[in-house]
């Protein structure tokens, strides 16, 4: 049970859906930051975007926000679920662009403290044909995660077991996006 | 020198507002975001939302973002920055109220890791008179912060060392808001 009176049932509102019924104030942002980083037109495919939130959520160890974007990533990749758990279990060997590779290096990194980052790792996704916008966006999208997960443990929201509670808000995600989505 | 080409001269836009000027579509929802959680009409005085932004901020050793966040909250704190030092140095004996510090416990937690928020900690809150929402809203701004600074230093951004730089910002804030002020 969360750690404070969502005012919704937790089975039907798990995860970051319940505090944001509660606080619609402050899920408009979040909501917005989430379709201009994973949704919004860009040279890298959603998919992959909603990769490095599934992989910096898993190393946060964020169970609601992992399984969450993992369906949202399985579901726009042509591999599948089946390519996030291999990018989940080792990054290295995992059949990934090296571009992609290198961007999620960089946000394994963030997600630890900004201040890893150094200009090598940078300066090898660049090498790979990663944009100065690719970047910015892999810096954000991982240092965003490390709030959402944050959000969604700090307030002891609930983390459904069944993966088909996740895969069906992948399908509408997909559909509608995540603003008005919740 | 920031890790991307951020198409300002840093030394004018330091810290964020030279990733906010490179990526408009991004800087909307974040500014929007640090508009409802810290000046936003609420319970909680903005210069107290600003000290759990800048107590944050330091334990994360974000210099850009906690000189930020310090200068904002001591321009809207009677005590001004003599108070926002006495917590950062020690939170236990700074001379702030029973509530604002069991909540700046709970922020100081929620940096380490969401899941370390304990019912005890909220309760502990709740039991000085914090209400389900200021309870959120610090959840939500340590998170946020953990957030910001990443960015703020994934990218590499400049911190200026002059504190008349962040008072000059401090002013405009709290003239103008986030929004529409970078």
């Amino acid at each position: 049970m969360a750690h404070i009176e969502l005012g919704v049932d937790e089975t039907e509102f798990p995860g970051i859906t319940g505090p944001m019924r509660f606080r619609p104030e402050t899920a408009k942002p979040l909501n917005e930051l989430a379709e201009v980083l994973l949704r919004a037109p860009h040279s890298l495919p959603a998919g992959e975007r909603e990769l490095i939130a599934a992989y910096v959520s898993g190393l946060n160890e964020c169970t609601f926000c992992c399984s969450s974007h993992s369906a949202f990533a399985a579901a726009q990749l042509d591999a599948g679920m089946s390519l996030v758990d291999q990018v989940r279990t080792d990054l290295e060997t995992a059949p990934v662009s090296d571009k992609l590779r290198a961007l999620l290096r960089i946000a394994a990194v963030v997600r630890e403290d900004g201040r890893k980052v150094t200009t090598e790792l940078v300066a090898a996704a660049r090498m790979e044909g990663a944009t100065d916008v690719e970047i910015h966006d892999t810096v954000l999208i991982a240092a965003a995660f490390c709030m959402f997960n944050r959000y969604v443990d700090g307030l002891g929201t609930l983390a459904p077991d069944n993966p088909d509670r996740y895969a069906q808000s992948a399908r509408r995600i997909v559909d509608q996006g995540y603003i008005g989505s919740v």
